[in-house]
This record gives structure tokens, sequence and C-alpha cells, in this order.
């Protein structure tokens, strides 16, 4: 079994109202890379913020009571502060120089996900505002264009708990389940799997952030090519909720 | 930037004393894959623990009070529980169905990373003893074997906090740093980069896992090839510590 991990080039900075397909598309052809059924694309959360226009001008900020006795006690920007209380159902924890939020979406992520980089100075990007719809709007685009059946994942780099170092995370999918119950099947031994159920979306993100980068690489989009299970969890109707626990299963919320 | 991920096929069912450098050498040269300088092999710590002959007798166990008390609450069986406690520096948590531990290593995971799946039944394997090392050891005989730098990292599949499914985490490493400290680079806009660090050791992990599989497919090794900044994380005396968050540091330890 072999999969490959292939990072999209050229693609150029994205503004309001690129549509991302066609720029995915030109760049993969100019790469002479083509769509194959099965292929999964994973895309940088920023790309699709900055295509959807979905960008905070953190000057026109007016911050509130809240966000200025956060920013005292975290010692973050008080505009950014704002902008963190406004994108969030909850704030989870906050320390003295983090803030972890449940997002809108219900993702426990720091800062609720809004991102200063690779973005002009003054502004921040914060997650796309539904980054299922996001993914699915590219997935039928491209599907349209190339007659193939593939997925979409939207990913970010988000820190964990108990360990150091964030990682890629999907946070929104389109075309397969993001979850692999895998309960029910057997063993090497043959003994019955309990309790097993990955979280493919999650493991696919990772493996597309080793090309992806973060700095200046300038590789928004990755393609996956060859996993060989996409039949079993090809789904057009599967979003990015199984990935979520509820706050009432999660053992570590207060 | 192509990155491959090849599952190692062939390799036979692990039984104590093998050694797996052997195996794994053995089982791609009849695949027709050599060993090339970057590469990174990823092991099923299974394997390893298998290898080791570090394997727990269930039957052999004599639960102590605070196992039987833990196994009424959770309703896991009691000698399990006792193994759990035995393999654990601290219980962080415990539910209706759960137990999280901090394991010797550090590392915080559900029952201790015990795992009885694809061992003989009655059977259960801890993690590695010193998966650093078991590494190490590996990585030194196929480096000399081979005449190439390489990379080896142990991996195991870990749940999360906060969100659904397991993924695959790195628990030992040897020839690289499991953590790419970026702060100091730029974006693409120029601007600094404050805060990114990225746990490149549980995203090749998680690549890896996408090959691997949990069931019955047999792949207890990876073979990933292509990470283009390999040079710049090589390291002969890396150990996982940097990935593990210290206690005192861990907003979501009581």
């Amino acid at each position: 079994m072999e999969i490959k991990i292939i990072g999209i080039k050229n693609i150029p900075l994205i503004k309001k109202d690129d549509d991302l397909s066609q720029l995915i598309l030109k760049a993969m052809d100019n790469q002479n890379l083509d769509v194959d059924d099965g292929d999964i694309l994973v895309i940088a959360e920023t790309a699709v913020a900055k295509a959807d226009g979905n960008i905070i001008n953190l000057k026109t900020i007016e911050p509130g009571k809240k966000a200025h006795e956060l920013a005292k006690f975290t010692g973050k920007e008080v505009k950014l502060v704002e902008a963190i209380i406004e994108e969030s159902n909850e704030i989870v924890k906050v320390g003295p120089d983090f803030i972890i939020c449940e997002t809108k979406h219900g993702f426990v992520c720091a800062n609720a996900g809004i991102d200063e980089s690779n973005v002009d100075k003054g502004m921040a990007t914060p997650l796309p505002l539904d980054p299922d719809s996001s993914a699915y709007q590219i997935r039928k685009k491209i599907e349209m264009n190339t007659g193939k059946k593939i997925a979409v994942i939207i990913s970010d780099t988000q820190g964990r708990a108990f360990r150091e170092g964030a990682i890629g995370t999907a946070i929104g999918i389109s075309g397969m389940e993001p979850l692999w119950d895998r309960c029910g099947e057997f063993d090497l031994y043959g003994k019955e799997l309990k309790t097993t159920s990955i979280a493919v979306a999650d493991e696919l993100t990772s493996a597309a952030s080793l090309v992806m980068g973060q700095a200046n690489e300038g590789i928004p989009v990755v393609i996956i090519k060859g996993i060989p299970y996409f039949e079993k969890l090809k789904n057009d109707t599967a979003t990015i909720n199984p990935l979520i626990r509820p706050k009432r299963y999660d053992v570590f919320r207060d």
C-alpha cells in the first residue's frame, strides 16, 4: 500500500472572491497532476477564509468590558481578545498567556482559531464560517470539472492537551466520513475490535501538514492519492461533526 | 514536494527476541524497497513490545484494593485495571467506562497504553519500556546494514481530549527531533512567526497510521520517503521528551 502526499505549487496569494476550485485545477494542470477518483484535497483554512473575504480588520474592533479584563489577564492585545470572544461559544480556559475557546463550530482550540500569520498586518483570519459548506462547494466544482469523485478537507494547525506542538487538524470535510469506526472488525488473532474508531480526517490533515508548512512555503493545498479505503468512507453528505466530542461527554471540560 | 508513505508487507507475526531491524530489511528487500538517506521508519509499538517479550499475562496478575475499587467504578476487568495501575505514574481521570493515566514515560493516555488487540487471548501489551531506546537500537542496526542515515519512530494509536477518534501518535523516536520550532521564521507576508512549533513526529505517525491500520492489515511498519526538511531535524541524540508537556504547564491537569 502506497500513499502519495503532493503539494500543489504556484497557487497565487488568495484574494476575496477567488474561485479556489479553479485556482487548484489550474495549478494542478501546470504541475501535470491529474485528479483521480478517491483523491483527497486538503486546503488550509486561511485560503478559504481569504477567498470568503472573511478577514477581521483589528483596527475597527471595539473591545467590550470582558475583552479588557481578559486582555489584562492574558497580556494579549485587547482588540484581538474581543475578536476571540466574538468567534466563541464559550471561553474554556484562560491563563497568563493563552485563551482556549469553544468556537461557534464547536471546536476547542486556542484563540478561537484566529490566525494573524499569512495575512496583511493589522488583519487576522478567523476560521471559515462554515468549513463543511466551503469543502462541499469546492468539491462539487472540482467533481463537475473533472467527472471524478473526491473528498475535500479544510485544515487548521492546532495545539493539543498534554502534548507540545501543534498538528494539522481537520475543521471541515466533504465527500467522505471523517471517522472510521472499526468496531466489529477483527484483529490479526481473530479477536473482535471493541473500541477502535480512527479519526481518519485528522490523520489525513496531519499528513498534508507535513507538506503544507506554516511559514513561507506558500503551499495552501495538498493532494493525497492512494487511500485504498476511500470507497468505504465515501459519503456525499458527510460533515465534520462526528469528530467533535460534545461537551457533556468530555471529561476535560468543566 | 511529494512524500510517499509505503506499508512494508509480509512482516511475520513478531515473537520474543525477534530482531526487528532484520525482519524489516528482509521484508523491504522482498518488496524491492531501498533504504535511502532521510527515510523515516514508523513502527507500531505492539511489534516492539512483542519483540521485547514485554507482554502481560493477565491471568497471573494479583489485583490490589485500588484495582478492585477502580474496576467496580469503571466496569473494567480487575486484572486489566491492576496492570494499568502498575504501568502508571498517576491516574489522571476516571469515569464509568474509562481510565486515563500518565504512563511511566509521562504520556497521558487511556489505559496507560495497554493494548489487548493483536496479541493472544488473555495477554496484553503494555507500551514498550523505553521506546526511545528501542527506536535507537533499530535505527543503529539499519544504519549499519545500509550505510544510510534514517529516523525511527515508535507509534501508538491514542484518543484525544475534545475530539472523537484515535490518531497515530509518536511515543519514541531516534535520529530526528520530534518538534520543529519555527519561531523566528517568516510568513508569506514577511511577518515573524511567534508561536509555531510543529509536532512533526506526531504528524509523521498519523500519516503512517493511514497505511498501518489497526485491525488485521498486518502492516506494523511503514516507511516515509521524501521529507525535505529531514536534514534540519536530524539529531543523533533526539528523544520523544520535547513532545511531553510537563504536568505543571498543562492547564487540563488538576
